[in-house]
């Protein structure tokens, strides 16, 4: 949501106002500990101007004359909600955050609450449930790809990075602020509660003996699909390999890995909407 | 190729026998160039696999205890054309490589001559054109896609990083290694000569009035087919899309921008190898 906008300039690296931006390398790498300081960075034109569409309404932003220009009409609101926007240079910024930022612009929001996974699965026709995805650029892929290729939530399973954390964020391109996700409370066994909703549980595995990607897909198409996807390496655990409907496989070529876990989860979504057109 | 084994126990990071492993971060950055070492190194024990069984051969490996014995069996070969292994502590490592690096062992080899365009595609059935591909973890990933899913080889335009950087070889796990690839002398000339060789050139743009994935590999479905991506952001250039036989989209949601380029490719290499299964 866009807060107006309140322009303040600001010269000196040491100003408290600018607290919530510092040191961005090494302070508050768990903001979603409750030891952390909770808060959703995001950095750059585009991925500010996704936060500002998102439910992530930012108190704070950080920047250069130049990005609030490109700013201004997307930072347009009521005045009484306004966020300052803390106009300063690069050399500035550097100092703050610690590291150069060619971006030149950011926002800082505070986390809200996360709705359930019912909730969040009421009325979805294609989502993703995601097991032991740790790598905050994978899971920042895999919110591009869903936002790409029409999955309409996330659901985590256990084992997941933060989406929130500030590289998970930048690699989305803003979407994980966009895509809506919820947690598990109870893993793997809402796994059963997602297919008692109608859900047809597709198990990602390098698995040959699994069925073809296209082939499983195509039999789900009138069905809610669920896309489980597990951390690379070890994959999906053997206990929600044996809760879902089908383990899929997508064709590769002898002699290779298996895929990089963002790409695996694009090639199934992408068959959902090839398969939907 | 496997040099065979001599294992050389080293324990002062300044000894000069391990200068092609040092300060990797910081020293032959471009070692494509004239000026660079043009050294191609290789890290892990899955890399360094893949390296053995690539046309590069390793001239010198660093390594821990742990991996040696677990390479201990790729590296058996005539002990006449051994390689050095130089047995170190993961300490000493550090310290020579200039950072912590948690695979434990590396593998460093020369260049090779690369083939010319028309000798790589040979007898190829499917082949990458990459133009302005500039970033080595996403040239990485295309190879690691292209490996897994089908594609006999890559050309490269104008513009593209280079893919024996260590970097693109360890996010491609090696396959940057593997997949043969050659440089165009005339780009984008040369992609005449590619249709003429019998290529149907495929070219991705995220255009909405280009032609859908499925639809425009069904058609390319018995030809020799040849996938063209652009960068990230400008993607190909309008001479290399006038020059393509048709233009080709995914179909993506609204609101969203492109595919990262690696993940646009693999779903262009997964639709050609669904055909034709």
């Amino acid at each position: 949501m866009s807060p107006g906008l309140d322009v303040q300039d600001v010269d000196d690296p040491d100003d408290p106002r600018l607290d919530d931006f510092r040191d961005l390398n090494s302070i508050d790498r768990r903001p979603d500990l409750p030891t952390g300081k909770g808060l959703v960075i995001a950095e750059g034109v585009l991925v500010v101007q996704r936060m500002l569409a998102s439910r992530f309404t930012p108190h704070a932003l950080l920047g250069t004359e130049r990005r609030l220009d490109e700013l201004k009409d997307d930072l347009a609101g009521p005045e009484d909600q306004a966020a300052p926007f803390y106009r300063t240079t690069a050399d500035v910024m550097a100092q703050v955050v610690g590291f150069h930022l060619n971006r030149g612009v950011l926002a800082a929001a505070r986390r809200v609450p996360e709705p359930g996974v019912a909730q969040l699965v009421d009325g979805a026709r294609t989502i993703a449930v995601l097991e032991g995805v740790n790598d905050h650029e994978n899971l920042g892929s895999i919110f591009r790809n869903a936002a790409g290729l029409g999955v309409d939530a996330v659901v985590f399973g256990s084992g997941c990075a933060d989406p929130l954390y500030r590289r998970a964020v930048r690699v989305s391109m803003g979407h994980a602020l966009l895509v809506p996700y919820a947690r598990c409370a109870n893993w793997p066994a809402d796994l059963k509660t997602l297919r008692e909703s109608g859900f047809r549980l597709l198990a990602m595995t390098p698995d040959g003996g699994a069925c073809a990607l296209a082939e499983a897909m195509a039999t789900a198409r009138d069905d809610r699909v669920a896309v489980l996807v597990g951390a690379e390496g070890p994959g999906l655990t053997p206990a929600t390999l044996r809760l879902s409907d089908v383990r899929v496989r997508i064709p590769m070529s002898r002699g290779t890995d298996s895929l990089n876990v963002a790409t695996a989860a694009a090639l199934a979504f992408y068959e959902r909407v090839r398969l939907g057109e």
